[in-house]
C-alpha cells in the first residue's frame, strides 16, 4: 500500500507550450519522497542537521506518459522499489482523479554520511521503519 | 563535434545540503537544449509559433556523478544520441574545468503537431539542419 | 476575515545560506492568489483561456522578517488590499504555528485584456464576488 | 557606470500567460547580484563560506514595465543606490537590446553574522571595494 501526495499544477509550473515543465514533475515526486520520509519518521531537516547522514540522488528518470494543465488536481503515489545496503530506490506515480497515469517517475540515492559525502550502509532504524509501515514494494 | 553551453550554479539552484538541487540538472540539460535549437535555426518561441510543431519530452534521465556547487563554472555538451522518424534523443555531459563529468543527462522528445499535441514526423529542415551542423552522435 | 493557504517548506526551495530562497517566498504568496482566485470563482486556467483576461502583476514587493526552514509549516493569509477600476492589490502575510509573522507581500496587479494585454476595466462579476466573500480589507 | 549581467528568456521561466512567471524576474536580479559580488571581489559561495558573513534580504521588489518573452535577450543593469552601517540596497534595471525598461528591482540587504543570523556592520573591505569600482549611485 503506497504513500500519497496531492497537488494542484501551479501557474508558475506551466512552461510556454501550456503544460508542466518537465523538470517541475521532479520536484512534484520531490516533494512526495519529502513528505513519506516524515511519514516514516525521518524528516529530511532532522536527519540532515542531527542525524549526520542524507540520501543524494545518483539517479533519476521520468516518462511523461500526458501532459499536466493548470489547475490539475493530481495525487503521487510513492513506494520503494528496490533497497540494498548501500542504495534505495522509490517509485513515484503521478495519476489524475481518473486514475490515468500522467508520468512515472524513478529516483535512485545513495546512503552517505553528510559531512563528508561518502557512502555508508542503509541506517538500520530507516530500513525497519519503511519495512514496518509497508513501503517496500513486493518483488 | 557536440555543442557546448557554459553556465555557473547560482545561490537560488543549491538546496539544503549544499548542492545543486537535482531538478535545477534537467534545467541546464534545457538551456543547453534550447541553445542548440537556436543554433540549429529553430529556436524553440519561433518553432511554437510559427512551425506549429513541438517537441514535448516523452523520457528524461540523468546520472549525478559528483555534486555541483555554488559559484562553480560548468560546461554542458549536448549532441543528439538518436534520430528516428517520430523521435529525438539529445544527450547531454556537464563538465567541470578539470574535464570532470559531475552529471550526465538524456532527453527524449516525440515530434508533435503543436495544436492537437499529437504525433507527426520529424520535420526534414530540421533533420537536415542536425545533419549539417554534425550534432548527430556516430554509431 | 482572509483566506488562508498553508504549505510546508521544501527541500528545493532552500538556499545556499539554509533559509528560502527569497524568490520563492513570491511563489507562496502566488500559490495563495491562485486559491483564492478558485475560491472566488474564477480559477486562473478558466480566466485565461475561456474569459479573455488576466491580471499581469504589474508591481510586487516583500519585507522578509525572519527566515524561513526546510520542514516548517506556514500559513499564508490573503485579502485584498485595494481595488480600482484598472488594479486589484493583493496582500499576503505569512506566519507561522506561534502566529510569527515570517514575511509580508504585496502584489499589485492590472486588469488585462488577455489577446492585447492592453489594460481593461475590473470584470464587475470578480468585483461582486470579492465583496460578496469579504475578500476587500476594510479602510 | 552600473555593472551589467547579460541573459536570454528561457523556455521554464515562462508562465501559462505566455510571459516570464514574475518571480523569475526576481531571480533574474539575483544573479546580476552574484556576478556583481564576484566583480567585487566577494563571491557568494566564499563569503558564506570563509568571511562569516552574509547579506539576507529583508526587502525585495520590481515594477513590472513590460512583458519579457521566451528567446528575448536581455541586461540587467546593477548598481548601490544606498549603503549604510547595517544595510545596503541594490538597484536592477533590465532591459531589452532597444534600450526599452522591461522590469526595475530593488533588493535591500542587511549585514548578519552568518552563524547567529544576527545584525553587524557592513565589513569594510566590501564598503571599499563597492566604493573602488564605482559602483555606488552618485546621490
Amino acid at each position: 500500500m503506497a504513500f500519497q501526495h496531492s497537488f494542484t499544477v501551479r501557474f508558475g509550473e506551466v512552461d510556454a507550450a501550456g503544460v508542466v515543465y518537465f523538470a517541475r514533475i521532479f520536484d512534484y515526486a520531490h516533494r512526495a519522497y519529502e513528505d513519506v520520509l516524515t511519514h516514516l519518521g525521518f524528516p529530511l531537516d532532522r536527519i540532515l542537521q542531527e542525524d549526520g547522514w542524507g540520501m543524494p540522488l545518483v539517479h533519476a528518470e521520468a516518462d511523461f506518459v500526458r501532459p499536466m494543465r493548470l489547475g490539475e488536481s493530481l495525487t503521487v503515489d510513492v513506494d520503494i522499489t528496490a533497497l540494498s545496503e548501500r542504495r534505495v530506490s522509490f517509485g513515484f506515480s503521478i495519476r489524475d482523479d481518473r486514475d490515468t497515469v500522467r508520468a512515472v517517475v524513478r529516483c535512485d540515492h545513495a546512503f552517505v554520511d553528510i559531512a563528508s559525502f561518502r557512502g555508508r550502509q542503509a541506517p538500520s532504524d530507516f530500513v525497519e521503519a519503511a519495512q514496518r509501515l509497508g513501503l517496500i514494494r513486493e518483488a
